[in-house]
């Protein structure tokens, strides 16, 4: 092992850390305490190694964890982009690309590219892996929501529609994990937190 | 699948939310803003999959990752405890198993025995996934005490030795990375943020 690739790696995980101060607009469960990407991207992880069994097909666990766990570094240098948003774009944008390029690129080339593609894996949403990291991605804040009486539906008068077609993609990863997301929706508009 | 083990899984996902509320001594790299334990297991789990080739033997990387994503899971009940502590022990406490049978218990019974059975092989560190998740623990926090003119070590006043025999473990998981790690506590020595 070069010492050079060891320094390399530590820049990288020094420059990270920064993702612990990127904010997003959902809060923690049963407060009003904004999540960061850092604790983010670890609560997926978690639901990632406990849901699994749940996929649709059969998935490479520890890619979909690479996934989950990196799926955010690109907003050290673009932002958090909120999931509703009416003006910018949550896709993949340039933005993003650049960014993902200048942060992965702090790693030895080898491992740059490992992350780069892995990234852009997951943002494409193709394979069973992406999607099923896709699906995390798309239930934590569903949880968050429904534990916060409404949560950033509430905030951002998000309605039903909006909230059921962004969803929805939950059941490309897993369709049983699909059948209990739709019924906390349809509980949701019941309660009168999210409105049709 | 079983609606009931997907419901038992969504309480154990909401209980661990509690894990981004402790807080840990060691602050952010180049900050005076704590760690949570939340984002601590995530950078652990960014260091694990970048750093793993370094590791003296062969690693399963995906054990790993479930060692150092659950690691502090139990102090949600029984409370961060400093490495440097000295009236209470960092080691494996009754408290901290209890905390274990409850939290991991909230999960279907395979899961929960899966689960306490890693986090004891972490406390126990005999294996060389253990060996090396311990190592990426007690690196992390050398990493940001040095980018934080001795962080921690300055503000309790921890001397060399107790530094150096904390830290000489992470050699069991990886000896170049223990190289590094050397050479940075030598270094904080000659900069004066680490006391002979």
């Amino acid at each position: 092992m070069e010492t050079k690739d060891l320094l390399q790696q530590v820049g990288f995980i020094k420059e990270i850390d920064k993702l612990k101060y990127i904010q997003r607009k959902t809060k923690l469960f049963n407060s009003d305490r904004c999540e960061n990407d850092a604790e983010h991207s670890w609560h997926l992880a978690m639901m990632t190694i406990i849901l699994a069994e749940h996929a649709n097909q059969p998935i490479n666990v520890l890619k979909v964890l690479k996934m989950v766990l990196i799926h955010d570094i690109v907003e050290i240098d673009a932002g958090d982009t909120f999931l509703y948003d009416t003006t910018k774009s949550h896709d993949n944008t340039e933005e993003e690309l650049l960014a993902a390029k200048r942060i992965f690129g702090l790693l030895p080339a080898n491992q740059a590219k490992e992350f780069i593609d892995i990234w852009m894996e997951f943002e494409e949403g193709f394979t069973e892996e992406a999607k099923f990291a896709r699906s995390m991605d798309r239930f934590e804040p569903l949880l968050q929501n429904t534990s916060n009486n409404g949560g950033t539906w509430a905030e951002f008068n998000v309605n039903y529609e909006k909230v059921y077609n962004k969803k929805k993609v939950i059941e490309n990863g897993s369709r049983s994990i699909w059948n209990y997301a739709e019924s906390l929706i349809n509980d949701s508009v019941e309660k009168g937190i999210l409105k049709k």
